[in-house]
């Protein structure tokens, strides 16, 4: 699992059935100080998360797949969590 | 699921039956700028993307092969829908 | 499988229910010499690391559901070991 | 898929009996200019390719098994197809 | 597949249970030249690799575990084979 933020959502209207009614984060990855680090990606979410919250996310297909529960297919990313807060103090 | 622009296609007689009759679209993954940042890839398109579009793609093959349906094997990269705007407004 | 430090936990309170009562830990790629490379990720545990240890850590999602067990879905990091020491002997 | 160049092949006497009497092919992959891009990869072929040519290819493991037919497995990336042009007129 | 030399191992006494009795070979990844590239990995071995040889190894961990063979699980890389030579001369 990795950590980003969720900074925005993709519109597209003309796209395959599998994706009709979802709605498509833009996940910009993040490093440990909390700056943007590598290509945005997008992600479904079934957690409800907020704009701008720093999220958990995987990108491994099957592993999103699982997340966001039976009959899902043809989404390779998904929102796991909301992080609250990263905890360096018992490493 | 990542964004890239349909930039060409890739003509290729010779090859394993299960592309037969596929249209290879190149595409360049983008940053949020619009700018390329990568390597190109080559996908399969089911959704009817024209030329220069800004898509959704996928190279995750097992969610590839979902999104292109029944059927399709030998293929890991596949476009998932045509972008027609990416919104910051509600992050 | 690849060598990491587990550098802290991330705390989740609003989370997929395939992750309530896993200890999220915050896995630091490393290189040969120690340092630091690359982005930090999330790892389930079950070997029982400490703070602090270098780890022997999986990022293929289906090798960390067959690590975490029976019935671990969700999930697409590990830890598979502490590492005690690196071996340049009889490399 | 990748587009990449066949520039070798490599030769192993003692290997998994897996990979017994296939053809090892060092595959270059290459940016959109023709030029070298990245660390070369190991691919076995089906198609017939020959040397130098430019190449199609796979790095998804279980798409390749799937191109190179029933019964293989240990295998973890495959040529595709020889590419005769790249198209960027229709884009 | 991918090139890479056998430069040590790692030595872990507190791991899950799949890992017993496995060596945890270090390979290094290394460019065409002969030059390490990219950080190092663990990989199981069952051909019987020499120290310091030159071997061919998969990241791809379904790969990995048909390598490997029947009841193998929780591992994610391995040899393949031993290169003795790679020939660019019918590239």
């Amino acid at each position: 699992m990795l950590i980003g933020r969720v900074i925005g959502n993709v519109v597209a209207t003309k796209k395959n059935l599998k994706l009709d009614g979802e709605k498509l984060l833009l996940v910009q990855p993040l490093d440990l100080s909390g700056a943007s680090k590598g290509a945005p990606l997008i992600a479904i979410d079934r957690v409800g998360v907020g704009p701008k919250e720093r999220v958990l996310y995987t990108q491994d297909g099957r592993t999103a797949q699982q997340i966001l529960g039976r009959g899902v297919s043809g989404v390779d990313a998904a929102i796991l969590g909301v992080i609250d807060e990263i905890d360096f103090s018992h490493g």
